[in-house]
C-alpha cells in the first residue's frame, strides 16, 4: 500500500501544476481558499471537447491506454482504494475511476491528468450460492469471466454487452449498464442487490447486502449505481443472477414498416411473454452496414425493417411451440412478411453478428454522429424520417436507427464521408431537442461522461440537476472523483 | 386551495403548542434559534413508543382515524401539495404523508399533531399504453384499482399485497412495498419508471419517466422509493406493468423438514423457471393459526411445513406439464410427501386463504409479538428453533414463522395469551442481534416507521446511517416530514 501512495505522491509531486486542486470540478466545487486552483484547466478541456473526433464518436478512442505522463493505480483491495482516495483527497488530487474502460462518453478516460484507479486486479469472485442466484464478487471481474463461472452453477448474469469481454461488472454498475437482456431481466437497480462502495473521502459505505427485501432506511445503493464513479468508487456488487436458460431461440424477420414492428412487437410481449428475452430492431440502411461494408451474409432479402426476437426458456418444446404460434400469428396478419427461426448456436451467433457488428461496419461509411437515445415506444423511430428530411439536400452517406425496441432505446446514426462541421450543426442540437420534447432520454444506456454534461439539461428539470449538485457536493466536497463529467457547470 | 391553507392556519393556530416548529425531527435536525422549541414532544414520544400494544402488534391500529383534534388535507393535484408543503415548510408544521395507511410500523400514523397530507383525493389515472405496458396515475390510486383498470389492457401490476384494496400506489413505492409477486416481477426500483415529488420546501422534482433506460445523471427517483416520506411526497408515478397471466397454477405441498423445503425451492427455480411467480412457506405451527383459530379447511393433512408454489404463464398446457415434471422430481425424490395443484379459482382463493388469514388467525391467540426479517435462505428458519429453545420455559402460546420463502424474507411472531414484559424481554434485542449477526435485515418490507428508528443500526451501518441524515438535512432541512421516523435519534 505504502507503495501505491508513493507512487501517487511521486507522480502528483513531478507535475504538480496539472493536479487539480479545490479544482471547480464538475461545476459544483468551489475552489478552497486555501488550497486555491494552481492552473486553469478550461481551454485544455474545451479543446478536447471541440475535437469533432473525440466529441462525436468516442468509439475511435475508447481505449484508455496508459499514456507516458499518466498514473494509473491498480489496488486489489477495498482498503487500498480507501487509502488512495483519502490520500487524494487530502491532497486534492482528481481521480478518474476506470474498469474494463469500455465506455463511449468518456467517462473511464481521465480529462487532464486525474490519477487513474483501475479496478483490473480486483477481479476476486467471493461465493456463487446455488439457492439464492446471488454473485458476490469485486468490481474489477470482467462480465464475461463471470457468466463463465456463474455457468458451472446453471446461473447467468442479468446483462449482456456487446462489450462482455473486457469491461467490469464495478463498470456496469456505475453506469447502470443496459444491454441486450433487459426487456427480460430488468436493469440493475432491480438486480444488484448490494454494493460496497469508497466515498471521496476514503470512507467505505457497506451496502453489500445480499437480500432481496431490506427496507430499513433510505436505499442508498442506488446513489451509486449509474452516477459514473462521481458519487464513489464501487469496489465490491452482489447480484441476483437468472438461471441460464435450457433452451434458445432466435427468429430474425423482415417488416415492411414500422407500424408493422410496432404491433409485432406488442404481439411478441403477448404470446412469447414469459420466454421473450431480447427484441431488437435494425431499419434497411443499417443492416447494409453489416452486408455492405462487412460482407456479412443476412438470411433474409431486403426489407425496410428487421427484428430479432430471442427466448430465453426451461423447455424447448414449449418455446419452439409458442414461437411458432407467434410466427403464425404475425405472418398471417400480414405484419411479418419473412421470417427465419433457429436455435443453433452457429446460425444465431451468424444473426447476431449483423446486430452487434454495426458498429463497426459504420466506420467504414467515414464518419459517424452517433446517439444513444430513448424514446416513447409510439416515436421509437419517428427522429430517423425527421432527420432525412432535414438532411435530404447535404451529402450523408445514410441516416439510420437500430437498437432495443423492446427497451425504447434506439441507436440514431448519421454517417458521412468526412466530418462537417454543418452537418454537426443540423444534427446538434435538434436531436436533443427533438427528444426532449417527446420526453425522451438524451443518453439511454450510454451515460453522461464528459460528453453529454452541456445536454444534461434536456432530459433532466432544472431542479433535479441542482438536487445533483446538492449532492455532488455532500459526496465529494473537493470534487476529485470524475471531476468535468457527468454534471454541467 | 386557499381553503386548504386556511384550514391549516386555523387548526394549527388553534393548538399552537402542539405544531412542531424546528423540531428535532428525526434526530437530524437542530432546533432553529430563531423559531424556538415550544414544548418537548419527548414524554409523549415515549409513551406511545412504550405501549406494548403499539410497539408490538400495529396491525391493532393500523387504521387512521380522523381524530377530533387532527387536521388532515386532501389535495387534488400536485400543485396543491406543493402549497401545503411550502406552506408547512414556511410555517415549521409538521407533516404526515398518508396514503390507505395500511402500514405496519406506523409510518403513515401522525405522532403527534402533525398535519396529516392524506392523498386519497389524488386518484387519476391518465394513462395505459398497451404496446409499452407503462401505467401513468397519482399516488393515491388503490392498488386494486389500478389492476383492475390494468386488467381491460390485458395488463397487472407488479405487485400484489394483501392490503391491495385499500393501500395506494403512492404508498407502495414510498414504502417500497413487497408482496407476493415480488419473485417473479422484481421489485419496486425495478419496475418503477418515473416519480413526481414535491421536497419539503415545497419543490416539484418532476422524476416522472416513463422511459426504462434513461442514464442522465444520478438515479435520484430511488430516493423516494422506499424513505417512507421523509425526503419527499410521491404525487405522481409511472410503472412498468407485465403482462396479465394467461394462465394460473397454484400447487400446497406438504414436506417433513426445512432441509427438504429448501431443496424443493431449489428444485422450483429450476423446473419451473420462467413460469414461477410465487414460493411461500408456512410452519404446522401457524398453518394451526388458520385451522384452528379460523377454522380454516387445508387440503392436506398436518406436516411439519408447507409451501404454496404459484405459477404465471401464457399457455396453461405448458405450465401444467411443468408444474408436473417438478412434482414428480420432487415426490420421487422425497422431498415433498404430499400435495395438491389445482388453477380452480374458488379452490386457489381457499389454498391462499390459508397464507393471507394468517394475520387475522394470530389475533385469536391472544398477544402477538411481530417480527418482518430477511435472512439469508439458509438460515431463512433458523430463528424459530431456537426462539423456541429460548422460551422453552415460558408460557407462549407458539413461536412459529412464514413468508415469502423465495425471497427469503420470513415473518416470524410468537403469541402469548397476554403480553408480558419479561417475554418481550427475552426476544428483544436478541432478534435484531441474530438478523443482523447473519446480515439479515431487520425489517424486510414494512419499513422502519416509528417503530423501528432505534434498530435500524442492526441492519446499517454507521457509515450509512450518517449519509442517510445528511439527506434528511439536505432535503427536508426544517425536518417536518415525516419526523420522529425512519431515522433514529
Amino acid at each position: 500500500m505504502a507503495a501505491y501512495l508513493l507512487l501517487v505522491r511521486k507522480l502528483t509531486r513531478s507535475r504538480w501544476g496539472c493536479v487539480v486542486r479545490g479544482k471547480n470540478a464538475a461545476g459544483s466545487v468551489s475552489p478552497s481558499p486555501d488550497r486555491p486552483l494552481h492552473f486553469s484547466t478550461r481551454p485544455a478541456m474545451e479543446k478536447q471537447r471541440r475535437s469533432p473526433r473525440e466529441s462525436s464518436d468516442f468509439r475511435r478512442k475508447k481505449r484508455f491506454d496508459v499514456l507516458r505522463n499518466s498514473c494509473v493505480l491498480k489496488p486489489k483491495t477495498t482498503e487500498e482504494v480507501s487509502k488512495i482516495l483519502s490520500f487524494c483527497n487530502d491532497n486534492r488530487i482528481a481521480v478518474c475511476p476506470q474498469g474494463g474502460n469500455t465506455g463511449l462518453v468518456g467517462g473511464s478516460v481521465p480529462v487532464f491528468d486525474e490519477v487513474v484507479l483501475s479496478t483490473s486486479l480486483m477481479n476476486q469472485i467471493y461465493d456463487i450460492n446455488d439457492t439464492s442466484g446471488v454473485l458476490i464478487c469485486q468490481a474489477g471481474c470482467i462480465l464475461e469471466v463471470l457468466d463463465e463461472a456463474l455457468a458451472d452453477h446453471g446461473l447467468m448474469m442479468p446483462l449482456d454487452l456487446g462489450a462482455k469481454g473486457s469491461c467490469h461488472v464495478g463498470g456496469n454498475v456505475s453506469t447502470n449498464a443496459g444491454g441486450l437482456r433487459l426487456l427480460r431481466y430488468g436493469n440493475l437497480h432491480g438486480s444488484v442487490l448490494g454494493v460496497e462502495a469508497v466515498k471521496a473521502d476514503g470512507e467505505v459505505v457497506d451496502l453489500l447486502s445480499t437480500l432481496k427485501k431490506d427496507n430499513t432506511g433510505f436505499h442508498l445503493k442506488h446513489l451509486f449505481i449509474g452516477s459514473e464513479g462521481a458519487l464513489g468508487i464501487v469496489t465490491k456488487v452482489a447480484v441476483q443472477c437468472p438461471a441460464k436458460p435450457k433452451a434458445v431461440n432466435l427468429a430474425f424477420l423482415g417488416l415492411e414498416s414500422f407500424d408493422m414492428v410496432l404491433k409485432t412487437l406488442k404481439k411478441a410481449k403477448q404470446d412469447l411473454a414469459e420466454v421473450l428475452a431480447s427484441c431488437e430492431m435494425i431499419d434497411e440502411s443499417t443492416l447494409s452496414v453489416c452486408t455492405e461494408n462487412l460482407k456479412l451474409r443476412s438470411p433474409l432479402p431486403d426489407y425496410p425493417f428487421y427484428m430479432l426476437v430471442e427466448t430465453h426458456g426451461s423447455n424447448n418444446d414449449h418455446d419452439q411451440e409458442k414461437l411458432n404460434a407467434f410466427l403464425e400469428d404475425v405472418m398471417s396478419q400480414g405484419l411479418v412478411l419473412d421470417g427465419t427461426v433457429t436455435n443453433e448456436v452457429s446460425k444465431m451467433r451468424t444473426i447476431w453478428d449483423l446486430r452487434e457488428r454495426i458498429t463497426e461496419g459504420f466506420i467504414h461509411d467515414g464518419y459517424v454522429f452517433k446517439y444513444d437515445v430513448s424514446l416513447p415506444i409510439e416515436n421509437f423511430y419517428s427522429l430517423v424520417p425527421v432527420m432525412r428530411e432535414r438532411l435530404a439536400n447535404d451529402d450523408v452517406v445514410r441516416v439510420s436507427g437500430y437498437g432495443h425496441l423492446g427497451d425504447g432505446n434506439i441507436h440514431f446514426q448519421v454517417s458521412v464521408r468526412e466530418f462537417s462541421q454543418d452537418i454537426l450543426k443540423k444534427i446538434e442540437p435538434f436531436v436533443y431537442e427533438y427528444t426532449s420534447k417527446l420526453r425522451g432520454s438524451v443518453s439511454a444506456e450510454h451515460g453522461i461522461g464528459f460528453r453529454k454534461p452541456k445536454y444534461i439539461h434536456y432530459s433532466k428539470s432544472p431542479e433535479s440537476i441542482q438536487i445533483m449538485k446538492q449532492l455532488k457536493k455532500m459526496f465529494d466536497p473537493n470534487g476529485i472523483l470524475n471531476p468535468y463529467k457527468v454534471l454541467p457547470k
